[in-house]
């Protein structure tokens, strides 16, 4: 029986060597659809790019609805065969702008094969990395089964968004409504990167996160700061003040209670991390800085990954033209966002930051705050038994066992399926670091789209 | 003699008051030019603006040239008959813009009469007080005269700006490379108020001013918040945390040395202003406000005229469109500036603040600053003669004793007066608070406008 399943096995991974060049017309063709979310001109495009990938669904046996929603459409499909086990796969057809396009080198809907400078072959274009070419990977790992098996080793729902790269708006709602059709034993969601192009790793802790829009009003309109400059509040002095005091000389947020629900690192990890020898210096001088502004008594790598942050992300208030203009603003905003570890409550957080700002308030002025719904950090147990599977199928494939990561970063949708459906996610990506995502051309490397698909058919396989 | 002359001032108010229709005329073939400074598509209303003031000095039997510049020209009229003294007069020709436009009952250029709700008549346009209407007082007194005694009591020089709602960019290069052209025994500015509308004043002191634009550099681009929050530093923080710390907790500016040049109030003042009984709560109420935010062991009054500021005008950073972007951003900046009194020099506040920054900004970020010209304070000794013939005068025509105030403002030509002349300023004005100068719907009291010419008449009399 074993050896007739690792027969199985190697004539899947064979059809998909076979069929590689089947599955980058493929790409090419979903990599054509300028399907950039966030700028309403290509809503038509959006909702192509959501009537493509249930398109290919369906040629793979699935049923596959495309779901209007408020804004661009959510694609479900689904087999039931009947397997004993489910797996959740979840991804974004939608792209990121593509400005400047001046810094394409060619245009960024119409892929390409490139080759990186050290020799790697890549596919070029927006999305070819983030998220039509990782999606596609597991979706041509399933198009295998079907060639070799006639059918899959589990059965499999598919979640597609289209709104991941303008903050997801409507897919807690969607996922509520959905709840019981989404059901599965695990989920799936390939988004994230690899250790380096030899190293394949799987992501296993993330920061949540947590928006407010904080806005100090004081005089009903703006005021003439020679008439009334010495007297008169002015609002970006009480938003300067409030963000100023919210970090000490240490790099320590002040708020009280903020660290509460921290935990401290395993020892075990402390050490793993503290032998990766990652410096402040090394990790900052890539984008032109050197010293690192967190907690001066952690690594770095804690900074980023295991300690939670608050940030200004944008502040305005006043005159912001050109030359001069001698007022006393009416009201000054900072756009906040807080990233959360571990055991860290947005709602509690909220709380705290208000009784924070509250505190600093004159009495003759107002702070008012808009908060987004917050998510909490994502941690995957160790021992959580699909997470050893799944490394080990890695190791097999790539021949170096997987990477357990971190990432400080936020996949907001993780967190939701675990509230709202009970699922547990795995976060298996083939990205590397140099992928430019966001950024002008955008590139997926060959070998992370073969060597990716190569891997779901064995992860597929062990979940089974 | 004395009677003589006495009888010859009485004719001359007599003509004001004979001409009152034709002076209203030529103030409203003035107000009906667009001369909106800032906006380049005003330029030919400016020079239109400009043509006019000097055409209509022509008349009066000046010598009017129009300068260009680099910007709207200067205007320069001078007679040259001999006097034994002669006045500097100083005004503009250019006004504010108009938007919003959707708040004036009337078109902003088609002046009109109209009236107050307690009945005082006056003359709605832009530009009808600051500063047309004003500077139409002074050229309709020069006119009686010429209209009674064929000549004026002193020879006049009169410079007219047309980039005073602008920052005068111009005016400084201009009174240099003009100094001796403009030499004259006093210099005359009519673009300030009165203390109500029965009560005339004369301003005796203005703040200086000294603006700077602060941007703090860190990344050399955005990064993403999540990847990078917690180490990269962040520049809204390190700007915050020096705009917050830039006043303490009782309202006073930290910047080390900033007060050693502020004098204290002589003691006759300070008892003048206390018997004001201007409280912060009476003050504020007006713009919303309650709590002075100014020094705490300050009379409001003070804070507002005698005591120094650091404001900031504006502040802008990350990203400021709608909705969420997590970034730490490369740069914020911040728009600041100084209110400047007593003896406090621009150049040493620069480099006051300029290490009050350095030694707050970490060794991997930058500080960038783009400074103003900046201007002294301006003080009139209360034992000027000029000052007191002046006040004599108005004490005649408006029967009541001109109150000398401060002013919470700057108007730096008055300081170039000094500097670059040598003159002495006079500031003089009909202006009400209820002008609603910069504001839609502008007005300035016919009282204003016809008292004011007769005041001037009285003014140039006492200084010839």
């Amino acid at each position: 029986m074993a050896e007739l399943d690792e027969a199985r096995l190697d004539l899947t991974l064979k059809a998909v060597d076979d069929g590689l060049d089947g599955s980058l017309d493929r790409l090419f063709s979903f990599l054509r659809i300028a399907s950039i979310s966030t700028d309403p001109a290509h809503q038509a495009a959006c909702r192509s790019a959501a009537e493509w990938v249930a398109g290919a669904l369906e040629d793979l046996g699935f049923t596959a609805v495309v779901h209007p929603t408020a804004g661009h459409p959510v694609v479900v499909a689904r087999t039931d065969t009947g397997a004993p086990r489910r797996v959740l796969f979840y991804g974004h057809y939608d792209v990121q702008p593509v400005d400047p396009l001046d810094l394409w080198e060619t245009p960024p809907f119409e892929p390409r094969l490139g080759e990186t400078p050290d020799g790697r072959r890549t596919i070029v274009a927006r999305g070819a990395c983030d998220d039509k070419g990782q999606v596609l990977t597991f979706l041509e790992a399933l198009r295998a089964y079907r060639a070799t098996l006639g059918r899959l080793p589990v059965d499999v729902t598919v979640l597609l968004e289209g709104e991941e790269e303008c903050g997801s708006p409507n897919l807690p709602g969607f996922l509520a409504a959905h709840a019981g059709e989404l059901a599965a034993d695990v989920a799936l969601v390939c988004d994230t990167g690899m250790w380096d192009p030899r190293t394949p790793s799987i992501t296993t802790s993330l920061r949540g996160i947590l928006h407010t829009e904080l806005t100090i009003e004081g005089a009903d309109r703006d005021l003439h700061s020679g008439l009334f400059g010495g007297a008169a509040r002015n609002p970006i002095h009480v938003l300067a003040q409030i963000l100023g005091e919210a970090h000490d000389a240490s790099g320590r947020v002040t708020l009280p209670g903020f660290y509460d629900d921290v935990l401290e690192l395993p020892e075990e990890v402390r050490t793993r991390w503290a032998g990766l020898g990652l410096t402040a210096e090394a990790f900052l001088k890539p984008v032109g800085l050197s010293v690192s502004s967190g907690e001066s008594d952690r690594m770095v790598i804690e900074q980023i990954q295991s300690r939670p942050t608050l940030e200004v992300n944008g502040i305005f208030g006043g005159y912001t033209g050109a030359g001069t203009k001698t007022i006393i603003p009416a009201r000054a905003t900072a756009k906040i966002s807080f990233r959360l570890v571990a055991d860290q409550d947005p709602a509690k957080l909220r709380a705290g930051f208000e009784a924070f700002v509250a505190e600093r308030v004159p009495a003759d002025c107002r702070a008012v705050f808009h908060w987004g719904e917050g998510a909490r950090a994502f941690l995957v147990p160790p021992e959580s038994p699909n997470l050893t599977r799944a490394a080990a199928a890695l190791e097999r494939e790539w021949g170096v066992a997987p990477v357990t990561i971190g990432s400080g970063g936020s996949i907001p949708v993780v967190g939701q399926f675990k509230d709202r459906l009970g699922v547990d996610t795995l976060l298996i990506g083939f990205a590397l670091d140099d992928d430019r995502v966001h950024s002008p051309n955008e590139k997926y490397d060959l070998t992370s789209f073969h060597k990716g698909t190569r891997s779901w058919v064995r992860i597929l396989d062990v979940l089974a």
